[in-house]
Protein backbone atom coordinates (compact mmCIF):
# COMPACT_ATOMS: atom_id res chain seq x y z
CA UNK A 1 0.00 0.00 0.00
CA UNK A 2 1.80 3.35 -1.43
CA UNK A 3 1.72 5.95 1.55
CA UNK A 4 -0.02 8.79 2.12
CA UNK A 5 1.99 10.89 4.28
CA UNK A 6 3.38 14.01 1.95
CA UNK A 7 7.18 14.11 1.36
CA UNK A 8 9.34 15.55 4.15
CA UNK A 9 9.69 19.25 4.00
CA UNK A 10 10.12 21.93 6.56
CA UNK A 11 6.82 22.27 7.44
CA UNK A 12 6.97 18.34 8.65
CA UNK A 13 6.35 18.51 12.30
CA UNK A 14 8.37 15.95 14.22
CA UNK A 15 7.47 13.93 17.19
CA UNK A 16 9.93 12.10 19.50
CA UNK A 17 10.54 9.73 22.28
CA UNK A 18 12.70 9.47 25.10
CA UNK A 19 13.82 6.47 26.70
CA UNK A 20 17.26 5.06 28.35
CA UNK A 21 16.51 1.72 25.97
CA UNK A 22 14.47 3.19 23.06
CA UNK A 23 12.05 0.29 21.02
CA UNK A 24 10.29 0.11 18.15
CA UNK A 25 7.36 0.12 18.90
CA UNK A 26 6.42 3.89 18.86
CA UNK A 27 8.00 4.73 15.91
CA UNK A 28 6.62 2.32 14.19
CA UNK A 29 3.12 2.89 15.42
CA UNK A 30 3.00 6.55 15.06
CA UNK A 31 4.48 6.59 11.46
CA UNK A 32 1.89 4.31 10.54
CA UNK A 33 -0.88 6.02 11.11
CA UNK A 34 0.42 9.82 10.16
CA UNK A 35 0.96 7.10 6.50
CA UNK A 36 -2.64 6.10 6.70
CA UNK A 37 -4.16 9.12 7.45
CA UNK A 38 -1.83 11.33 5.53
CA UNK A 39 -0.33 13.82 8.09
CA UNK A 40 2.34 15.58 7.69
CA UNK A 41 4.03 14.16 10.72
CA UNK A 42 7.60 12.04 11.16
CA UNK A 43 8.37 10.06 14.63
CA UNK A 44 11.38 8.90 15.73
CA UNK A 45 12.60 7.19 19.03
CA UNK A 46 15.77 8.87 20.30
CA UNK A 47 18.06 8.38 24.23
CA UNK A 48 19.58 10.91 25.63
CA UNK A 49 21.86 10.76 29.04
CA UNK A 50 20.68 14.53 29.27
CA UNK A 51 17.27 14.56 29.83
CA UNK A 52 17.26 18.75 30.57
CA UNK A 53 19.05 19.33 27.00
CA UNK A 54 16.94 16.90 25.68
CA UNK A 55 13.78 18.61 26.70
CA UNK A 56 15.88 21.99 26.40
CA UNK A 57 15.97 20.78 22.71
CA UNK A 58 12.41 19.64 22.45
CA UNK A 59 11.28 23.39 23.10
CA UNK A 60 13.96 25.25 21.28
CA UNK A 61 13.37 23.12 18.06
CA UNK A 62 9.89 22.98 17.86
CA UNK A 63 9.63 19.63 18.37
CA UNK A 64 5.85 18.68 18.51
CA UNK A 65 5.55 15.65 20.82
CA UNK A 66 7.51 13.85 23.11
CA UNK A 67 6.92 10.54 25.05
CA UNK A 68 8.92 9.77 27.75
CA UNK A 69 9.96 6.68 29.58
CA UNK A 70 11.75 5.52 32.03
CA UNK A 71 13.80 6.65 33.45
CA UNK A 72 12.74 10.16 32.68
CA UNK A 73 9.32 10.19 33.80
CA UNK A 74 9.49 12.48 37.21
CA UNK A 75 12.45 14.11 35.91
CA UNK A 76 10.76 15.86 33.28
CA UNK A 77 8.39 17.45 34.99
CA UNK A 78 10.61 20.13 36.44
CA UNK A 79 11.06 20.79 32.80
CA UNK A 80 7.96 21.86 31.27
CA UNK A 81 5.53 24.55 31.99
CA UNK A 82 2.47 22.86 32.84
CA UNK A 83 2.03 19.44 34.31
CA UNK A 84 -1.79 18.23 33.81
CA UNK A 85 -3.60 16.33 36.74
CA UNK A 86 -3.27 13.32 35.17
CA UNK A 87 0.67 13.43 35.50
CA UNK A 88 0.69 15.68 38.67
CA UNK A 89 -1.45 13.10 40.50
CA UNK A 90 0.64 10.14 40.00
CA UNK A 91 4.36 12.17 39.88
CA UNK A 92 5.03 10.43 36.36
CA UNK A 93 5.11 11.46 32.83
CA UNK A 94 4.87 9.81 29.34
CA UNK A 95 3.46 12.72 27.13
CA UNK A 96 4.84 15.98 26.44
CA UNK A 97 3.01 18.53 24.23
CA UNK A 98 4.62 21.36 22.61
CA UNK A 99 2.17 24.46 21.61
CA UNK A 100 4.79 27.13 20.36
CA UNK A 101 7.43 26.49 23.12
CA UNK A 102 5.42 25.96 26.07
CA UNK A 103 5.29 22.29 27.00
CA UNK A 104 1.93 20.55 28.39
CA UNK A 105 2.78 17.03 30.35
CA UNK A 106 0.19 14.39 30.91
CA UNK A 107 -0.21 10.77 31.79
CA UNK A 108 -2.18 9.10 29.17
CA UNK A 109 -2.07 5.46 30.79
CA UNK A 110 -3.69 7.14 33.55
CA UNK A 111 -6.13 8.88 30.89
CA UNK A 112 -6.72 5.68 29.55
CA UNK A 113 -7.73 3.31 32.74
CA UNK A 114 -10.18 6.44 33.83
CA UNK A 115 -11.45 5.77 30.39
CA UNK A 116 -12.09 2.21 30.93
CA UNK A 117 -13.37 2.41 34.24
CA UNK A 118 -16.30 4.67 32.58
CA UNK A 119 -16.47 2.55 29.93
CA UNK A 120 -16.82 -0.37 31.34
CA UNK A 121 -19.67 1.21 34.04
CA UNK A 122 -17.72 -0.31 37.61
CA UNK A 123 -19.17 0.76 40.61
CA UNK A 124 -17.36 3.32 42.55
CA UNK A 125 -18.65 1.44 45.52
CA UNK A 126 -16.96 -1.84 45.19
CA UNK A 127 -14.24 -2.92 46.49
CA UNK A 128 -11.09 -3.57 44.35
CA UNK A 129 -7.71 -5.29 44.75
CA UNK A 130 -4.59 -4.27 43.22
CA UNK A 131 -1.36 -6.27 41.82
CA UNK A 132 1.68 -4.55 42.14
CA UNK A 133 3.67 -1.02 43.37
CA UNK A 134 5.42 0.08 40.34
CA UNK A 135 4.79 3.01 38.09
CA UNK A 136 2.05 1.62 36.17
CA UNK A 137 0.14 0.42 39.57
CA UNK A 138 0.09 4.03 40.52
CA UNK A 139 -1.36 5.12 37.69
CA UNK A 140 -4.00 2.51 37.70
CA UNK A 141 -4.56 2.98 41.76
CA UNK A 142 -4.59 6.61 40.91
CA UNK A 143 -7.70 6.49 38.62
CA UNK A 144 -9.92 3.92 40.44
CA UNK A 145 -9.29 6.79 43.62
CA UNK A 146 -9.86 9.61 41.70
CA UNK A 147 -13.13 7.85 40.04
CA UNK A 148 -14.54 7.41 43.39
CA UNK A 149 -13.45 3.99 44.32
CA UNK A 150 -12.62 4.63 48.18
CA UNK A 151 -12.03 1.20 49.58
CA UNK A 152 -9.58 -1.46 48.04
CA UNK A 153 -6.09 -3.00 48.49
CA UNK A 154 -2.92 -2.82 47.45
CA UNK A 155 -0.99 -6.24 47.18
CA UNK A 156 2.68 -6.08 46.70
CA UNK A 157 5.69 -8.10 48.17
CA UNK A 158 7.65 -4.86 47.97
CA UNK A 159 6.15 -3.69 51.36
CA UNK A 160 7.63 -0.54 51.37
CA UNK A 161 6.19 0.75 47.56
CA UNK A 162 2.98 -1.32 48.24
CA UNK A 163 2.54 0.74 51.54
CA UNK A 164 3.73 4.15 50.03
CA UNK A 165 1.22 3.52 47.25
CA UNK A 166 -2.05 2.42 49.83
CA UNK A 167 -1.69 5.85 52.00
CA UNK A 168 -1.36 7.63 48.67
CA UNK A 169 -5.06 6.86 47.80
CA UNK A 170 -5.87 5.85 51.04
CA UNK A 171 -6.52 2.20 50.65
CA UNK A 172 -5.10 -1.02 53.14
CA UNK A 173 -1.77 -2.65 51.51
CA UNK A 174 -1.16 -6.49 52.23
CA UNK A 175 1.50 -8.66 51.00
CA UNK A 176 -0.38 -11.33 49.37
CA UNK A 177 -4.19 -11.51 47.81
CA UNK A 178 -4.21 -14.54 50.50
CA UNK A 179 -7.85 -14.92 51.31
CA UNK A 180 -8.85 -11.77 50.25
CA UNK A 181 -11.80 -11.31 47.69
CA UNK A 182 -13.05 -8.26 45.86
CA UNK A 183 -15.44 -7.58 43.22
CA UNK A 184 -12.69 -5.52 41.09
CA UNK A 185 -9.66 -7.59 40.48
CA UNK A 186 -6.14 -5.43 39.09
CA UNK A 187 -3.40 -7.37 37.81
CA UNK A 188 -0.30 -4.72 37.20
CA UNK A 189 2.63 -7.07 37.67
CA UNK A 190 4.45 -8.64 35.29
CA UNK A 191 2.87 -12.09 36.27
CA UNK A 192 1.18 -13.94 32.94
CA UNK A 193 3.89 -11.42 30.96
CA UNK A 194 5.18 -13.20 27.94
CA UNK A 195 9.48 -13.65 28.93
CA UNK A 196 8.67 -12.92 32.10
CA UNK A 197 9.86 -15.67 34.77
CA UNK A 198 5.62 -15.65 36.02
CA UNK A 199 4.49 -16.05 32.18
CA UNK A 200 2.42 -19.21 32.65
CA UNK A 201 1.25 -18.14 36.30
CA UNK A 202 -2.06 -16.45 37.38
CA UNK A 203 -2.37 -13.09 38.93
CA UNK A 204 -5.38 -14.27 40.65
CA UNK A 205 -6.50 -18.14 42.18
CA UNK A 206 -9.34 -19.64 40.58
CA UNK A 207 -11.15 -18.79 44.34
CA UNK A 208 -10.47 -15.12 43.83
CA UNK A 209 -11.34 -14.59 40.04
CA UNK A 210 -14.70 -17.11 40.92
CA UNK A 211 -15.45 -14.00 43.63
CA UNK A 212 -15.07 -11.42 41.35
CA UNK A 213 -17.18 -9.64 38.66
CA UNK A 214 -14.40 -7.29 36.75
CA UNK A 215 -10.92 -9.37 36.39
CA UNK A 216 -8.82 -6.33 34.65
CA UNK A 217 -5.49 -7.08 33.00
CA UNK A 218 -2.49 -4.49 32.43
CA UNK A 219 -0.83 -7.00 30.89
CA UNK A 220 -0.68 -6.41 27.09
CA UNK A 221 1.77 -8.90 25.67
CA UNK A 222 -0.29 -11.20 25.34
CA UNK A 223 -3.63 -9.46 26.25
CA UNK A 224 -5.06 -13.10 26.86
CA UNK A 225 -3.00 -13.70 29.73
CA UNK A 226 -3.91 -16.97 31.93
CA UNK A 227 -5.39 -15.00 34.28
CA UNK A 228 -7.60 -13.16 31.76
CA UNK A 229 -8.66 -16.91 30.44
CA UNK A 230 -9.80 -17.92 33.45
CA UNK A 231 -12.07 -14.73 34.05
CA UNK A 232 -13.72 -15.42 30.65
CA UNK A 233 -14.18 -19.30 31.21
CA UNK A 234 -15.81 -18.53 35.16
CA UNK A 235 -18.19 -15.82 33.14
CA UNK A 236 -16.10 -12.62 34.83
CA UNK A 237 -16.53 -8.87 32.62
CA UNK A 238 -12.08 -8.88 31.24
CA UNK A 239 -10.80 -5.81 30.63
CA UNK A 240 -7.53 -6.31 28.74
CA UNK A 241 -4.29 -4.85 28.21
CA UNK A 242 -4.72 -4.46 24.88
CA UNK A 243 -7.41 -1.67 26.04
CA UNK A 244 -5.59 0.13 27.92
CA UNK A 245 -2.51 0.29 25.21
CA UNK A 246 -4.86 1.26 22.40
CA UNK A 247 -6.50 3.80 24.48
CA UNK A 248 -3.54 5.36 25.83
CA UNK A 249 -1.69 5.25 22.11
CA UNK A 250 -5.27 7.20 20.97
CA UNK A 251 -4.71 9.57 23.23
CA UNK A 252 -1.46 10.40 22.55
CA UNK A 253 -1.93 10.44 19.10
CA UNK A 254 -4.75 13.08 19.29
CA UNK A 255 -2.55 15.08 21.62
CA UNK A 256 0.28 15.66 19.35
CA UNK A 257 -1.99 15.58 15.79
CA UNK A 258 -5.11 16.41 16.59
CA UNK A 259 -6.50 13.76 14.56
CA UNK A 260 -7.96 10.48 16.43
CA UNK A 261 -7.80 7.72 14.62
CA UNK A 262 -10.29 5.27 14.65
CA UNK A 263 -10.37 2.02 16.50
CA UNK A 264 -9.86 -0.10 13.84
CA UNK A 265 -7.22 2.02 12.85
CA UNK A 266 -5.40 2.06 16.19
CA UNK A 267 -5.47 -1.70 16.46
CA UNK A 268 -3.87 -2.04 12.81
CA UNK A 269 -1.40 0.01 13.86
CA UNK A 270 -0.63 -1.55 17.32
CA UNK A 271 -0.38 -5.07 15.22
CA UNK A 272 2.16 -3.80 12.72
CA UNK A 273 4.21 -1.76 15.76
CA UNK A 274 4.48 -5.10 17.60
CA UNK A 275 5.10 -7.50 14.66
CA UNK B 1 11.40 4.76 -8.80
CA UNK B 2 11.11 3.50 -5.33
CA UNK B 3 12.47 4.81 -2.42
CA UNK B 4 16.10 2.27 -0.69
CA UNK B 5 16.07 4.57 2.43
CA UNK B 6 15.04 1.92 5.37
CA UNK B 7 12.03 2.64 6.88
CA UNK B 8 12.01 5.21 10.03
CA UNK B 9 13.53 3.42 13.30
CA UNK B 10 14.81 4.43 16.29
CA UNK B 11 18.23 3.34 14.93
CA UNK B 12 17.39 6.15 12.30
CA UNK B 13 19.96 9.38 12.32
CA UNK B 14 18.61 12.62 12.17
CA UNK B 15 20.40 15.75 10.50
CA UNK B 16 18.52 19.04 10.52
CA UNK B 17 19.14 22.95 9.18
CA UNK B 18 19.07 25.99 11.69
CA UNK B 19 17.26 29.34 10.35
CA UNK B 20 15.47 32.19 10.85
CA UNK B 21 13.86 31.64 7.61
CA UNK B 22 14.30 27.88 6.40
CA UNK B 23 13.69 26.85 2.51
CA UNK B 24 13.36 23.44 1.76
CA UNK B 25 16.45 23.09 -0.08
CA UNK B 26 18.57 20.93 2.30
CA UNK B 27 15.31 18.96 3.31
CA UNK B 28 14.78 18.05 -0.48
CA UNK B 29 19.04 17.80 -0.82
CA UNK B 30 19.82 15.33 1.44
CA UNK B 31 15.92 12.87 1.97
CA UNK B 32 16.79 12.75 -2.29
CA UNK B 33 20.37 11.40 -1.71
CA UNK B 34 19.26 9.29 1.69
CA UNK B 35 16.64 7.29 -0.96
CA UNK B 36 19.15 7.17 -3.41
CA UNK B 37 22.17 5.87 -1.86
CA UNK B 38 19.67 3.32 0.80
CA UNK B 39 21.11 5.51 4.19
CA UNK B 40 19.20 5.57 7.26
CA UNK B 41 19.16 9.01 7.43
CA UNK B 42 16.40 11.57 7.50
CA UNK B 43 16.76 15.46 7.39
CA UNK B 44 14.53 18.52 8.02
CA UNK B 45 14.81 22.02 8.21
CA UNK B 46 13.79 23.73 11.46
CA UNK B 47 14.01 27.32 12.83
CA UNK B 48 14.56 28.51 16.22
CA UNK B 49 14.71 31.71 18.74
CA UNK B 50 16.65 29.80 20.83
CA UNK B 51 19.98 28.87 19.24
CA UNK B 52 21.86 27.85 22.67
CA UNK B 53 18.46 25.34 23.48
CA UNK B 54 18.59 24.36 19.80
CA UNK B 55 22.08 23.42 19.68
CA UNK B 56 22.42 21.69 23.02
CA UNK B 57 19.28 19.64 21.91
CA UNK B 58 21.38 18.87 19.01
CA UNK B 59 23.92 17.63 21.46
CA UNK B 60 21.41 16.01 24.13
CA UNK B 61 19.82 14.27 21.36
CA UNK B 62 22.21 12.91 19.13
CA UNK B 63 21.29 14.30 16.21
CA UNK B 64 23.87 13.77 14.03
CA UNK B 65 24.64 16.94 11.72
CA UNK B 66 23.38 20.51 11.67
CA UNK B 67 23.51 22.79 9.01
CA UNK B 68 23.89 26.24 10.03
CA UNK B 69 22.40 29.75 8.29
CA UNK B 70 21.32 33.25 9.17
CA UNK B 71 21.83 34.27 11.41
CA UNK B 72 23.05 31.41 13.74
CA UNK B 73 26.50 31.23 11.40
CA UNK B 74 28.52 33.13 14.32
CA UNK B 75 27.21 32.90 17.54
CA UNK B 76 27.15 28.60 17.30
CA UNK B 77 30.82 29.06 17.67
CA UNK B 78 30.44 29.60 21.69
CA UNK B 79 28.03 26.54 21.61
CA UNK B 80 30.28 23.66 19.71
CA UNK B 81 33.44 21.57 21.29
CA UNK B 82 36.02 22.29 18.38
CA UNK B 83 35.91 24.79 15.46
CA UNK B 84 37.88 23.57 12.38
CA UNK B 85 39.78 26.58 10.78
CA UNK B 86 37.91 26.48 8.00
CA UNK B 87 35.01 28.16 9.86
CA UNK B 88 37.86 29.60 12.45
CA UNK B 89 39.23 32.04 10.27
CA UNK B 90 36.23 33.45 8.71
CA UNK B 91 34.24 33.36 12.28
CA UNK B 92 30.97 31.87 10.27
CA UNK B 93 29.96 28.15 10.79
CA UNK B 94 27.56 26.15 8.07
CA UNK B 95 28.24 22.65 9.73
CA UNK B 96 28.12 21.02 13.00
CA UNK B 97 28.69 17.19 13.45
CA UNK B 98 27.53 15.40 16.14
CA UNK B 99 30.29 12.45 17.32
CA UNK B 100 28.69 11.07 20.52
CA UNK B 101 28.22 14.75 21.85
CA UNK B 102 30.95 16.11 20.84
CA UNK B 103 30.54 18.97 18.43
CA UNK B 104 32.90 19.71 15.35
CA UNK B 105 32.27 23.17 13.26
CA UNK B 106 33.48 23.78 10.09
CA UNK B 107 32.11 25.97 7.11
CA UNK B 108 31.64 23.99 3.59
CA UNK B 109 31.43 27.19 1.69
CA UNK B 110 35.18 27.85 2.49
CA UNK B 111 36.42 24.68 2.03
CA UNK B 112 34.48 24.55 -1.35
CA UNK B 113 36.20 27.60 -2.69
CA UNK B 114 39.44 26.44 -1.54
CA UNK B 115 39.02 23.03 -3.44
CA UNK B 116 38.02 24.96 -6.64
CA UNK B 117 40.82 27.04 -6.32
CA UNK B 118 43.29 24.25 -6.55
CA UNK B 119 41.01 21.85 -8.63
CA UNK B 120 40.37 24.55 -11.49
CA UNK B 121 44.83 25.34 -11.06
CA UNK B 122 44.28 29.08 -9.92
CA UNK B 123 48.03 31.01 -10.15
CA UNK B 124 48.38 32.93 -6.01
CA UNK B 125 50.75 35.29 -8.49
CA UNK B 126 47.44 36.72 -10.03
CA UNK B 127 45.65 39.60 -8.92
CA UNK B 128 42.15 39.20 -7.71
CA UNK B 129 39.38 41.71 -7.27
CA UNK B 130 36.46 40.44 -5.32
CA UNK B 131 33.01 41.78 -5.83
CA UNK B 132 31.09 42.29 -1.92
CA UNK B 133 31.57 42.10 1.61
CA UNK B 134 29.38 39.88 3.01
CA UNK B 135 29.45 36.42 4.79
CA UNK B 136 30.04 34.40 1.66
CA UNK B 137 32.31 37.42 0.35
CA UNK B 138 34.43 36.75 3.47
CA UNK B 139 34.92 32.86 2.56
CA UNK B 140 35.73 33.70 -0.60
CA UNK B 141 38.50 36.05 0.08
CA UNK B 142 39.68 34.07 2.99
CA UNK B 143 40.07 30.82 0.83
CA UNK B 144 42.01 33.26 -1.69
CA UNK B 145 44.16 34.54 0.99
CA UNK B 146 44.26 31.07 2.61
CA UNK B 147 45.75 29.48 -0.77
CA UNK B 148 48.41 32.27 -1.15
CA UNK B 149 47.28 34.97 -3.53
CA UNK B 150 48.64 37.78 -1.87
CA UNK B 151 47.89 40.74 -3.30
CA UNK B 152 44.21 41.54 -4.68
CA UNK B 153 41.22 44.29 -3.80
CA UNK B 154 37.44 43.71 -2.07
CA UNK B 155 35.47 46.04 -4.04
CA UNK B 156 32.16 47.01 -2.15
CA UNK B 157 30.50 49.97 -1.80
CA UNK B 158 29.89 49.60 1.94
CA UNK B 159 33.37 51.14 3.09
CA UNK B 160 33.41 49.34 6.13
CA UNK B 161 32.11 46.25 5.64
CA UNK B 162 34.72 46.52 2.63
CA UNK B 163 37.41 47.29 4.72
CA UNK B 164 37.31 45.35 7.45
CA UNK B 165 37.58 42.45 5.30
CA UNK B 166 40.30 43.92 2.97
CA UNK B 167 42.35 44.64 6.14
CA UNK B 168 41.66 40.93 7.31
CA UNK B 169 43.55 39.22 4.02
CA UNK B 170 46.09 41.85 3.66
CA UNK B 171 44.17 43.14 0.38
CA UNK B 172 43.02 46.73 -0.71
CA UNK B 173 39.89 47.91 -0.65
CA UNK B 174 37.57 49.91 -3.05
CA UNK B 175 34.56 51.36 -3.78
CA UNK B 176 33.61 50.59 -7.16
CA UNK B 177 35.71 48.11 -10.07
CA UNK B 178 36.10 51.14 -11.90
CA UNK B 179 39.05 51.09 -14.02
CA UNK B 180 40.62 48.32 -11.45
CA UNK B 181 42.09 45.01 -14.17
CA UNK B 182 42.96 41.58 -12.87
CA UNK B 183 43.82 38.05 -13.91
CA UNK B 184 40.93 36.92 -11.86
CA UNK B 185 37.69 38.43 -10.79
CA UNK B 186 35.02 37.22 -8.35
CA UNK B 187 31.59 37.89 -7.65
CA UNK B 188 30.12 37.30 -4.10
CA UNK B 189 27.32 39.80 -4.58
CA UNK B 190 23.76 39.36 -5.72
CA UNK B 191 24.19 41.12 -9.04
CA UNK B 192 22.66 38.39 -11.50
CA UNK B 193 21.29 36.53 -9.45
CA UNK B 194 17.43 36.04 -10.62
CA UNK B 195 14.73 37.91 -8.37
CA UNK B 196 17.39 40.40 -7.88
CA UNK B 197 17.01 44.02 -8.51
CA UNK B 198 20.38 43.51 -10.25
CA UNK B 199 19.22 40.44 -12.06
CA UNK B 200 19.91 41.40 -15.32
CA UNK B 201 23.28 43.48 -14.65
CA UNK B 202 27.17 42.31 -15.16
CA UNK B 203 28.70 42.32 -12.01
CA UNK B 204 32.26 43.20 -14.72
CA UNK B 205 32.06 45.10 -17.30
CA UNK B 206 33.07 43.81 -20.64
CA UNK B 207 36.48 45.85 -20.35
CA UNK B 208 36.82 43.75 -17.38
CA UNK B 209 36.12 40.69 -18.37
CA UNK B 210 38.38 41.12 -21.64
CA UNK B 211 41.31 41.57 -19.51
CA UNK B 212 41.03 38.63 -17.26
CA UNK B 213 41.59 35.25 -17.82
CA UNK B 214 39.01 33.79 -14.78
CA UNK B 215 35.88 35.02 -14.60
CA UNK B 216 33.87 33.30 -10.86
CA UNK B 217 30.65 34.23 -10.16
CA UNK B 218 29.00 32.42 -6.81
CA UNK B 219 25.43 33.11 -7.76
CA UNK B 220 24.08 29.84 -8.24
CA UNK B 221 20.58 30.64 -9.28
CA UNK B 222 20.84 31.21 -12.25
CA UNK B 223 24.46 29.67 -12.64
CA UNK B 224 24.58 31.11 -16.14
CA UNK B 225 25.05 35.28 -15.00
CA UNK B 226 25.35 37.78 -17.29
CA UNK B 227 28.97 38.47 -16.48
CA UNK B 228 29.59 34.29 -17.03
CA UNK B 229 28.04 34.29 -20.59
CA UNK B 230 30.25 37.62 -21.14
CA UNK B 231 33.09 35.60 -20.05
CA UNK B 232 32.41 32.44 -22.09
CA UNK B 233 31.85 34.79 -25.16
CA UNK B 234 35.12 36.33 -24.33
CA UNK B 235 37.22 32.88 -23.87
CA UNK B 236 38.04 33.04 -20.50
CA UNK B 237 37.95 30.11 -17.99
CA UNK B 238 34.85 30.59 -15.86
CA UNK B 239 33.68 29.13 -12.98
CA UNK B 240 29.84 28.91 -11.36
CA UNK B 241 27.89 29.55 -8.66
CA UNK B 242 26.69 25.91 -9.56
CA UNK B 243 30.47 24.13 -8.78
CA UNK B 244 29.80 26.14 -4.94
CA UNK B 245 27.08 24.65 -4.21
CA UNK B 246 28.05 20.85 -5.56
CA UNK B 247 31.01 20.93 -3.54
CA UNK B 248 29.93 22.27 -0.29
CA UNK B 249 26.74 20.18 -0.24
CA UNK B 250 28.96 16.61 -1.31
CA UNK B 251 31.54 17.94 1.66
CA UNK B 252 28.46 18.59 3.78
CA UNK B 253 26.55 15.35 2.91
CA UNK B 254 29.69 13.50 3.25
CA UNK B 255 30.55 14.53 6.93
CA UNK B 256 27.50 14.11 8.00
CA UNK B 257 26.74 10.63 6.94
CA UNK B 258 30.36 9.09 5.70
CA UNK B 259 29.33 8.62 2.44
CA UNK B 260 30.80 10.68 -0.90
CA UNK B 261 28.20 11.28 -3.66
CA UNK B 262 29.24 11.08 -7.27
CA UNK B 263 29.21 14.40 -9.15
CA UNK B 264 26.46 13.70 -11.23
CA UNK B 265 24.27 12.14 -8.02
CA UNK B 266 24.87 15.48 -6.08
CA UNK B 267 23.93 17.05 -9.89
CA UNK B 268 20.81 15.20 -9.75
CA UNK B 269 19.38 15.71 -5.76
CA UNK B 270 20.67 19.78 -6.99
CA UNK B 271 18.29 19.73 -9.49
CA UNK B 272 15.12 18.35 -7.63
CA UNK B 273 15.80 19.99 -4.61
CA UNK B 274 15.42 23.57 -6.44
CA UNK B 275 12.69 22.55 -8.70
Amino acid sequence: MPGRRPPLSKDTRLCISLAARPSNIGTRFHNHLYDELGLDFIYKAFTTTDIAGAIGGVRALGIRGCSVSMPFKFDVMALVDEIEPSARVIESVNTIVNDDGRLTASNTDYLAVQALIAQHGLDPGDQVIIRGSGGMASAVAAAFAGAGFGAGTIVARNGAAGRALADRVGWDHAPEVGARRAPILVNVTPIGMAGAPQESERAFDDDAVGAADVVFDVVAMPSETPVITAARAAGAKVITGAEVIALQAAEQFERYTGVRPTAEQIAAASAISRA
